[in-house]
């Protein structure tokens, strides 16, 4: 089923670029066609989707299942947040934050104050790569449903398993249950090597882009793991992403 | 020396703004204080600082050694390419293309066809931060003096040796050597374990965000690796700047 967009439409939709109300509203937008896909194969559940006449034609098929709304370029430009906006987007129910399966073996990625939208995306995407079974944002992550977020996810987001939680009572849940490799990344810690245990419960720890592990959270942490820098270098850090990137290779010993 | 900026200079710097004039002028921008004070201490030479007189009245001693015009933060956000202008930026003389030193011992990062800016940042800070001897760039590349990629080094720019060379000869030159070490990133090459050989030379090939590396050069390169990707994982590929860090920590075995 496809119609034309009405401005009172457009205008509600405009709200989706604002995380509060978003949150609110409870809905949120995901971009291009690639994605559109993804979300159409996922658990999620598309409310609508918007899309160019001729993008309707060519993959009726696909969207039979969904209402659509065809618009204009100039319409879809008003509504994407991409600079050049694709053929389609999609508004999408955020799901209910799923049960705290704290209890299932695998990798646990904790986040505590990731910022950036860009990293948050593609830490996201690197997660679901290496099997990590779950992210638990602390809440003063970026909104993973803002939507450089969404995109930067590549699709991941519609497969990865994302809470937000207070970090300090999911450490202690984990120490609780009896699990000891919880690592934390800092600057200052012991080199991990690849560890080959992959049935075991491990916990990794990414601080903020500018702060790091916060100090209440740190001296909870059994481990602290660092990637080991070049004498010569003179910079300060890697990029958030790049490090939970290597250090999950490391912990997923593949 | 300080002194007010005229609309004339401000025009003639927005033209920093575009790759083109840019490498006519043979002058980039970078921006914020952390980013002018490695400037400042960098083998780079500053042209200029724009900055508002309060930062100027506060570092005039960091600022004595260069010429400084005074700015309102009216005239910085026109200059500015950040949301969110910071107090000082420099412009800063292109340097010249080093030598190509490609006989010492070290690693070598080749980038063929990186577009984006932001990956193109977060890989050269990632190729500080591992020791990487010289960054080698394909002239599709993008270019390193956007200010996307210069903000985005944290200050790596001005102290990793950046070239831009046809990647063909720089392989075959490699090989004319006797370097038989060297690895193309691809999706379904050999796991990649540590390596401890750090005083050899290495050479790390990393494609473009879409299409990988080229075929041209592929058939060149003796060794082909990959990441090892979760088997649950559906997602295609990780994040270029992350798969540059993951493998540049496994080839400089540290």
């Amino acid at each position: 089923m496809a119609q034309p967009i009405s401005k009172n439409t457009i205008s509600s939709l405009l709200k989706l670029h604002q995380a509060k109300q978003r949150n609110e509203i409870r809905l949120f937008i995901a971009e291009g066609e690639k994605m559109v896909k993804e979300l159409l194969n996922s658990s999620f559940k598309v409310k609508f989707v918007c899309c160019l006449s001729n993008f309707y034609d060519e993959n009726s098929t696909a969207l039979s299942e969904v209402f659509s709304y065809i618009v204009t370029e100039q319409e879809l430009s008003k509504i994407s947040l991409l600079q050049t906006p694709n053929q389609v987007l999609a508004v999408v129910e955020m799901p209910n934050a799923p049960d705290e399966k704290l209890d299932e073996k695998g990798i646990y990625l904790l986040l505590d104050g990731i910022r950036d939208p860009g990293n948050m995306g593609t830490i996201i995407r690197t997660a679901e790569w290496f099997g990590v079974r779950a992210i638990i944002c602390s809440p003063d992550c970026v909104d993973v449903y803002n939507p450089k977020v969404v995109q930067g996810t590549m699709g991941s987001i519609f497969r990865m398993e994302i809470l937000s939680m207070d970090l300090v009572k999911t450490i202690s849940a984990f120490k609780e249950k009896g699990t000891d490799t919880i690592y934390g990344a800092v600057l200052n810690g012991e080199a991990m090597s690849a560890m080959k245990f992959v049935n075991e419960t491990k916990v990794l720890v990414i601080g903020s882009e500018a702060l790091g592990i916060s100090a209440e959270l740190l001296k909870l942490l059994p481990h602290l793991v660092s990637i080991p820098r070049s004498l010569q270098a003179e910079t300060e850090s890697l990029n958030a992403a790049v490090a939970t990137g290597i250090l999950l290779n490391a912990i997923s010993g593949q």
